[in-house]
């Protein structure tokens, strides 16, 4: 008899490990840490591709029904027929994949907004869109030019960052609801900070920043990391987005307060920006470019 | 001589007072809080709406500008011929639409980038895009029925949810990197929970377990609320896209471990939705809907 009760894939499980450079006092290991795992989900209404999801696996036909309900495509469980992840043989994409049938009414207006939703996916540059696997994803990420700063960054110069960043955060203290972001030099000097209540908005705003006072700094989002420019840090977690956000603004160090997740970590390796998380005063994690980092 | 030096109206602040029950061991006071602004931000390219964001005030332009890198529609800041508050005379109003000129090939492009930006503005049904105004955003939100549950939710069932909510976040406790989401019943017993990397995903995935679940619960997440599905519970921050869930989710009180946001309250105010927040073991504030809620 065939034992159906096979492990999922690595990939499908809620958490990843992952290879970090710990930083802890004085010393410093190289050990494996565990990271929230995040990962595309494609949600198919009737065969074809709806939306792409960043999420972390698990409960994936649940957030399927949930999300089409906050996207007002359905309005109760009666609009759904069926709602399983997908049959292909190759199951590490397949669990990447819910096929949603819709009934009724529900049904009759799948084709208008699969039409309609078409147009958003494939003129949409989020990065996400379209690209249901990481392998798909990270396949199109061009890594950093060589940087023209050989010179790595001194651990006690990140270790003070979060201090300086608390310092600045002024409206934070004021409500404990915003996210903040910072661009800091290899001296630790921040040279933009904005603050949000979106994480995403926080670091569109000091990139921003730069972009407005390029004709001054010099500043150009090339590939090329600019010498002055060296670290962004972030007050909270840090996902695949904000890592993007750094790749794109050509910022070659991310360094948080809390926590990465496995894509940001995935990323970071594929565009060569260095990544640091869980930056407290006593130590901090380096999970990807430690070179950037004087660590000894 | 003209003083042009006005003062923004207050809902360009990066804060906003709001109304709020303080529940602090067994005092219950009426005050005031200070909460993180959430306002939409209307991003106009060469006088069309390219995007609504919602945002906290304050460094528009940059954030407008730091946008469209991370979206690719500009590579550089060569590409910004200008980029500034709408001139309308409602300053209210044009305050919250930044217009942005490209020069050059970016330029030429913009009429493209448009029209497939029209399309996704206005097919979207999340709710926001192609509202640019708080007054446009609430004015469509219909409140929730008139509740068949009479009975208010005891203080000690909330005050005990964080210890509970926690003490299924298997995930997080590994991790520090996950969002975690639970509904819950009046008498506190939770009836799903569910964690992600994407504080709207834990949401979407318990919301979708009750729809799964709906042939033998009576889940129907019409505008009545259900007699035994009473608080969804967040384990950060609440902003307005949370509270816009439980409201189409029929769920009538929302309790957050952390702060809303100023548009968080406006919506719950408007949706009928109770809204509580700084939910910790000692006390809680409530910014909405107090009478669901047995504070003496």
């Amino acid at each position: 008899m065939r034992d159906h009760r096979v492990a999922p894939p690595e990939s499908l499980t809620p958490t990843r490990r992952v290879d970090v450079t710990r930083v802890a006092g004085p010393d410093v290991t190289h050990t494996t840490d565990v990271a929230a795992a995040e990962e595309p989900l494609d949600v198919r209404l009737h065969g074809r591709s709806f939306a792409v999801i960043m999420r972390t696996p698990g409960n994936d036909k649940a957030l399927a029904a949930g999300f089409l309900l906050s996207e007002r495509i359905i309005r109760s469980a009666d609009d759904i027929g069926a709602i399983e992840h997908c049959r292909h043989p190759d199951q590490t994409k397949a669990h990447h994949v819910v096929d949603v049938f819709l009934v009724g009414d529900a049904a009759a207006r799948v084709p208008v907004m699969l039409e309609q939703r078409r147009q958003v996916i494939a003129n949409s540059s989020c990065g996400v869109c379209g690209r249901a696997t990481i392998d798909e994803l990270l396949g199109e990420v061009t890594p950093l030019d060589v940087d023209p700063v050989q010179r790595p960054v001194a651990l006690d110069v990140v270790k003070a960052l979060p201090d300086r960043l608390r310092a600045r955060q002024s409206t934070f203290d004021e409500t404990g609801g915003l996210h903040a972001a910072a661009i800091c030099s290899a001296g630790g000097e921040i040279l933009a900070v904005a603050e949000d209540v979106g994480r995403h908005n926080a670091v569109d705003k000091v990139v921003g920043r730069l972009l407005l006072e390029a004709p001054s700094t010099g500043y150009s989002a090339t590939r090329t990391p600019h010498p002055e420019l060296r670290i962004l840090i972030v007050s909270g977690r840090v996902s695949f987005e904000i890592v993007q956000k750094a790749w794109i603004a050509a910022i070659p160090i991310v360094a948080a307060i809390s926590a990465p997740t496995s894509l940001a970590v995935d990323l970071a390796k594929a565009a060569g920006v260095t990544l640091i998380g869980f930056l407290r005063p006593g130590g901090l994690n380096i999970y990807a470019g430690a070179t950037r980092i004087a660590t000894v």
